[in-house]
């Protein structure tokens, strides 16, 4: 599984505490989160004030750095400040340093991997990256924000047209769909490309919608959230991750669609155990067994 | 089932249209959702200007009108507009009329019912309904709002603590109990007295707590909602009815935590279909068919 997005470094304050600077970056935790699956391997860029202590955690947790180039200047530099109730925040710096010229190359070991996702960069990036693939993709899909659906519009349409699914949250699909009802929308997205969608909803959980058919899942109810940071990607991450692990080939008629209902309960519960600490923090002692013990507890609260 | 509350006359705006005057009232919409189930008894004040119509519809739905006091006056007028969204929505007006001095007495008939649900009126009337019971009751519990819980703290502390169940939002939740977080929340709610807590959170579906464990259920994505009013109140008459018709006892210690699971279902799905349409016109025509059907597909869009 090959995926491209940022590592970077963060400040992040929330009612819980403040830490000027620790490992962030989409790509960091997507492969993170995904790395209890499947052995991921990462497409980024970093600059020469990368930490050692930062590369020994990806790769303590066998993530495949041959695609993360480090080039002379900063790493990419992000800090923000979430409400009291953490449902807002407030980008406080964004300094993109090395980030601004990165031009994804993809090692040889990478082209033929059967599984991409293209977290949130500039949708001719995202597009770039997938022509280096040697055509043995059996899923494809990726990530956007409202900067791309705003200003890049086009060129986001031609990209996600590609896609086999498309992972946004609840107002990137309204702004994308220009329908604020969720179902009208997801149908119009549907009708853009991607045959699978899944609208994150933050703590309220997500949907998934595949055929003619949807799945919802209620947020996991949380005594203490300590950083929202990277949820959403480590859903992705636990999500695309799943799949991967699971072996699933779309152009198989036969997917089964409980695989991907499942995915999304993993997605959820990785963006569950990422809001527990700072940061990355809770990746550095998650076990599987922790991880399915959490997947148990979603079909406890949510069966009758 | 015994409920009391207000019958009153509505005026709504939401995108979809206006409506100046129709007929609304928190018991009005617990009663009809709940006459799909069992056989509502209602308590009620109306003023003179009270329409036969609005008589005829509840009284064609078997809803016992014994309970229903009409005195000189006008009947309580609310008028609302909701927001593009209608997640929000701002009162216009709040004319209390004859519910002003609303001093519900209950019919003879009514003192031996075993399920009373208490809508949302000052705390020291729902303890003086509960009073008038004659103790052969398996299940009581109601509803409450901001303005009591802020207003009237110590009175209606001493009214829920001897309540089976609460029904409120999470906003109400988290006034009540002082914690921003749910799990924190719902431990202290259940610390005053209910064994039972259900937590509504509109568009997001509900959370029910009882005993050592909790359901979540998302809410139902309508394609179109016309007017939210009156979805939390036909929740609360789904809940109870459901469980009124199917005798729950819950003195009794084998009451299936299932069954519990099930009435919160069909709560979402009754206060669903309240969104259907302006008022509670839904309920003109829905059929105990269409109900289940869309219980099971609450089954189907929730199980992996």
């Amino acid at each position: 599984m090959v995926i491209v997005g940022s590592v970077a470094y963060d400040g992040v304050e929330t009612p819980h505490g403040k830490v000027d600077r620790m490992l962030g970056g989409a790509c960091t935790y997507i492969a993170l989160s995904a790395s209890f699956f499947t052995q991921p391997k990462i497409v980024a860029v970093v600059g020469d004030d990368f930490a050692q202590k930062d590369i020994d955690l990806l790769a303590s947790r066998g993530i495949d750095l041959a695609g993360l180039e480090r080039v002379p200047g900063k790493t990419f530099f992000w800090a923000g400040v979430y409400s009291e109730d953490m449902n807002d925040r407030e980008t406080l710096a964004t300094e993109l340093n090395v980030f601004a010229n990165f031009n994804p190359k993809l090692p040889d070991s990478y082209k033929s991997a059967p599984y991409l996702l293209l977290g949130n960069i500039q949708p001719a990036l995202q597009s770039a990256v997938k022509a280096q693939m040697d055509g043995s993709l059996k899923l494809v899909g990726g990530d956007t924000m409202n900067y791309w659906i705003g200003s890049f519009r086009d060129e986001l349409l031609k990209t996600i047209a590609e896609w086999d699914f498309l992972l946004i949250n609840d107002s990137e699909a309204r702004m994308l769909s220009g329908e604020n009802n969720l179902r009208k929308a997801a149908a119009k997205i549907i009708g853009m490309g991607p045959s699978i969608l899944v609208i994150k909803r933050g703590e309220h959980g997500a949907i998934l919608w595949h055929g003619d058919k949807h799945f919802m899942v209620p947020g996991y109810l949380l005594e203490d959230v300590f950083d929202p940071t990277g949820a959403g990607d480590c859903f992705a991450g636990g999500f695309m991750g799943y799949l991967a692990g699971a072996g699933i080939d779309l152009k198989k008629s036969d997917v089964n669609a409980n695989e991907l209902r499942r995915a999304v309960i993993y997605g959820s519960v990785m963006g569950s155990f990422c809001c527990e600490r700072f940061g990355v923090d809770r990746f550095r002692t998650l076990t599987r067994r922790e991880i399915d013990a959490r997947f148990e507890e979603f079909k406890e609260f949510t069966s009758f």
